[in-house]
């Protein structure tokens, strides 16, 4: 990987919970997590990890670039699907050990390779101790491509 | 942890993407990612990890628990700051592997242990390769509460 003298390293000056400087740290596997939004809903659409180049190429581009954990390789999002994701905003949290992106999609408007717009598209009851097995609830009502054709 | 025959186990014949069975999958440390949204602005307050027994007794309870991986702890987010989380929505997403809630803030309306309204308080520049350091930018101009005389 290039280098990205861009993030700072995480020394224990730097005063990371409160500071301006952007020092994230990633995981024993050099993960991050990173959470992506629907720019204009707010919805969140999707949950994926970014390694330190899928991170610097999202910030260079201003397109999502995430790391696919089960194909272990770089995934720049909507390359197959042209459901490519447009980073309107990035920010980090208090410990700079998340990401969340406000994003917009291309596309079908979709972010999940099933089809629908979201990837959280199923709800669990809440509230009361269940009795039996939970059932998921769709919140969806249709897929916005279909995946077969797709992928 | 008392039983929870309420979470399916994921055994290959369950349809986890695309049906209605309940079979989170935990990490290798029983950990599931999880993201907390306001339920009135939608925006992203927070990121943390639940165990089983956190994410069982937030459906049984409808406040948000979690584990707090630094504590190595049950955490009842709120229990020591009274920003309780009242859980009004749970979603999980196509594999199962992480969750998404949606939730009304108690005591101060502040999700983050600095302050904030959100951890996510910062954010940095995306779309040009940057040519220093990055430094980010507060997003939220003032904290909801003093961290010195809660914690």
């Amino acid at each position: 990987m290039p280098e990205r003298p861009y993030f700072s390293a995480r020394t224990a000056d730097l005063n990371i919970e409160t500071g301006k400087v952007f020092a994230p740290k990633f995981d024993t596997q050099g993960l991050i997590p990173v959470i992506a939004s629907d720019a204009r809903s707010g919805e969140v659409v999707m949950f994926a990890y970014m390694n330190a180049e899928a991170l610097a190429r999202t910030i260079e581009t201003g397109e999502a670039y995430y790391w696919s954990r089960s194909r272990a390789e770089l995934w720049h999002k909507g390359a197959t699907s042209g459901n490519v994701q447009r980073v309107v905003e990035i920010r980090t949290d208090c410990d700079q050990d998340a990401i969340w992106m406000k994003v917009e999609m291309g596309g079908a408007r979709a972010a999940c390779h099933v089809g629908y717009r979201s990837c959280f598209f199923r709800s669990l009851p809440v509230g009361e101790l269940p009795e039996r097995a939970l059932e998921l609830t769709f919140r969806e009502d249709k897929k916005l491509f279909d995946p077969e054709s797709v992928y």
